[in-house]
């Protein structure tokens, strides 16, 4: 092997677990470590070029503390997520340096993956790579799955989306009018519900911090009530929507961001309603589901191309402004998928 | 038509909506009605001989105030539930005097039934009758359409029950022995508990008013956690429970006895599992189901006459007693399925 070339490898590392909500000071930008573009010999391991990482609410899965039989993250370990890569050096058989591809990546310019197995290559270049991280990624197909698979939308049903204008809600919005169906979407601020209403298309859209009563609310955009519920939020709005829904109506539980930085979780106080209104609500980690992956990416490939689908994103430049990206999330702050640029090539 | 028989027509009305626990006050013991044993020329209505009432959790559904849309009961009026009774004049094609029905009637002696359609004939009245009340009612097919359909158990899977003792809980722990599954009930008292064990086949059983945590009861009884939850409970129960399901599991609901009696309801923290396990839970209305009534009916006629089955029954003599046999329940005093004998023929 030749001399192998280091570079820097300016990273983002958690400096504690949660004890709270998320802020900037759980993180630190680390600037001194190096990585080598080179691996031992009969090494299947791959080295990637980080191009954009997703932020998303299961980033502080790993950033709290575990049990003592699921610990993951310990802290000053990277910070870890969904990002788009580019492959600098591979000992992978199924992958060549130059390839694209989207994964789990580290919160850094580089990135060892001692099992490439899990990273999917990209196979429409012609788009922005940026999409990979949001609606031809994980986002994008936990839409997919959690509305398709789980809702089995029936023309004509009623349904609502909550964090309707992030990553997945604004998609599964899309999907649902693609469905016959009719749908609503709630948001954090009224520049979010006009987006959900000029942008995606959605049929009506309210702006829950502005209501005194969630359960008004729901009652006055589905006075016959809801047969599809997208869970991204729990908490106060899911015990509301147990109170307008249909007979045999279905919640897919795809996230409760509304819940991931509270000490005490929220009690959900009306799930007598799933008993008498024959309700199945269902969890599901998009995960799981990866094995579809590529016939979602056509279908979604091929309404983008024909503009039948509209997407957002919310653009933070440069590793360094990550952590930033992360607590405003919880904050609400961004408009549409958030995600980071880390290099654009 | 000849001069009709009028007979005294004792009945337990309900003098005031619910606004806090059942109690025996809210009920009251009517002796001076009749009952015309004749109908109208033209009649498809039929009148019956109640014989067994049915103690159930539901029977406080119709004692609730309802919202503006929901309205049933008014106060004053007959208490409603499910029973056993005779029918003694017949204005309907498919019943003649002297069949033997369950279904809805009023807490009365004889109850004018208008719309026939929705009693179901007595098939096997060599067993007892009030065994329809229970194994062989309402509650038996709750607990069939519940395990087998909703849980779709497989062998070996671990499958816990909360009010094992009740109607429904001893028959889900028999099906699961039966499915090859592994089964522990929870109860309230140490004679329950005994019951399940010695009775019933369970391979193991907890008192929870005897725990201090529920969720370490439910960590030293199921240390790999559980598959199967069949929820007559709701509460506190469900929260431990949430944090004990496996990937994959399953949540029938069937039932949040705890939950009746409650001006506010409790809070269900622990939602957040039904995301990270993957899990689905289901809610059910056994009156969905009756047209695998016959089929079910066999099934346990069957096991019944082969004593592979034990069913226990606590009955109360006299329809007087049944607004004190309501109130126990809700206190956990009946030792398995809580009936009233009205009349033995």
């Amino acid at each position: 092997m030749v001399d192998t070339e280091v570079r820097t490898n300016k990273k983002i590392v958690q400096r504690r677990y949660l004890s709270g909500p998320v802020d900037v000071s759980d993180m630190e930008v680390v600037m001194s470590d190096t990585v080598k573009l080179g691996l031992p010999p009969g090494s299947t391991a791959v080295i990637v070029k980080n191009l954009y990482i997703s932020i998303d609410p299961y980033c502080l899965n790993f950033m709290a503390r575990k049990d003592a039989s699921g610990s993951t993250t310990s802290p000053l370990s990277v910070m870890i997520g969904y990002g788009v890569s580019k492959v600098v050096v591979s000992g992978h058989k199924d992958l060549k340096a130059g390839d694209l591809v989207w994964g789990m990546i580290g919160w850094e310019e580089y990135s060892l993956i001692s099992d490439p197995d899990f990273l999917i290559k990209i196979n429409h270049p012609e788009l922005p790579l940026s999409y990979y991280t949001g609606i031809l990624g994980m986002p994008g197909m936990t839409a997919y799955i959690g509305f398709y698979e789980l809702c089995a939308p029936k023309k004509g049903e009623f349904v609502f989306v909550s964090a309707a204008s992030g990553a997945v809600g604004q998609l599964v919005g899309q999907f649902a009018k693609m469905a016959g169906c009719y749908v609503v979407g709630s948001a954090g601020s009224d520049e979010k519900v006009n987006l959900l209403m000029e942008k995606f298309g959605f049929d009506d859209a309210f702006n829950y911090k502005k209501e005194q009563d969630l359960n008004a609310a729901l009652k006055r955009c589905f006075p016959e009530g809801i047969d599809i519920y997208f869970e991204n939020v729990g908490g106060a709005m899911l015990d509301a929507v147990l109170l307008n829904m249909r007979l045999g109506g279905r919640i897919a539980a795809c996230g409760m961001i509304s819940q991931y930085n509270l000490e005490k979780l929220e009690g959900v106080h009306n799930l007598m309603n799933i008993i008498t209104k024959r309700l199945r609500m269902e969890g599901f980690v998009v995960s799981d589901h990866y094995s579809k992956y590529r016939k979602f990416e056509e279908l979604i490939v091929q309404h983008l191309k024909s503009k039948e689908i509209a997407y957002v994103e919310d653009i933070a430049e440069g590793l360094e402004s990550a952590p930033a990206a992360l607590v405003g999330l919880f904050k609400g702050q961004n408009v549409g998928k958030q995600l980071v640029v880390v290099a654009r090539e």
